[in-house]
């Protein structure tokens, strides 16, 4: 496993995350979304971490850092499937995401993505 | 990591497989495709495999397996993102996945899967 699969559905791209993350792999997952933000043109990276029921400030970063890529390369990020646990740990590691939306799951995070886009 | 997450997407189910396959987990997975068709009336179920640099006669096995379930429970089921060693070492088991819709990515199993729902 040497790379976490980025599929793309339409206007957006979805990432599912369900491994550790360790350096490497977290670097090779902001390259390969770089990348394909930018063959795309997506609108928004979904990122699909109800797998993880545990997180660290290494993943906390890791998203802030995907959505800071993101921001700048005009799509958003949204993430979704977040557990409770996982919600309670970020907020007590001070890692409250600004910047990024966040949903229930993937079907709402695509609804939302889709409103925002049909405003635009 | 003790289970694979199934995501929804409208009358769609995503499946995602990036780790190596287990029997448990295998197992889990049945069960829990089995539960949420029922639940979410889902019409398919895409298997996401870009992940797989290489493949076995087990998870062959459970291919077979979760489309022969979709199938009694009204569902279909499409693999989607084969690599091409893939196919071929499926070939050379001898496990043609009878029954199983196969697409390059995700993106073109939903445009098959929606053309098909449409076609009903």
């Amino acid at each position: 496993m040497d790379r976490i699969p980025i599929l793309r559905m339409g206007e957006f791209l979805l990432v599912t995350i369900q491994v550790d993350m360790h350096d490497q792999l977290a670097l090779t997952l902001q390259d390969d979304l770089a990348e394909r933000i930018s063959a795309t043109s997506a609108k928004a990276v979904l990122i699909d971490i109800s797998a993880l029921d545990m997180v660290d400030s290494f993943i906390g970063r890791m998203i802030a850092n995907i959505s800071g890529l993101s921001r700048i390369m005009d799509a958003e990020t949204v993430v979704v499937g977040m557990q409770p646990a996982v919600a309670i740990t970020l907020v007590e590691l001070g890692l409250e995401l600004p910047g990024v939306s966040t949903a229930l799951n993937v079907e709402r995070g695509m609804q939302l993505l889709r409103a925002r886009v049909a405003a635009q």
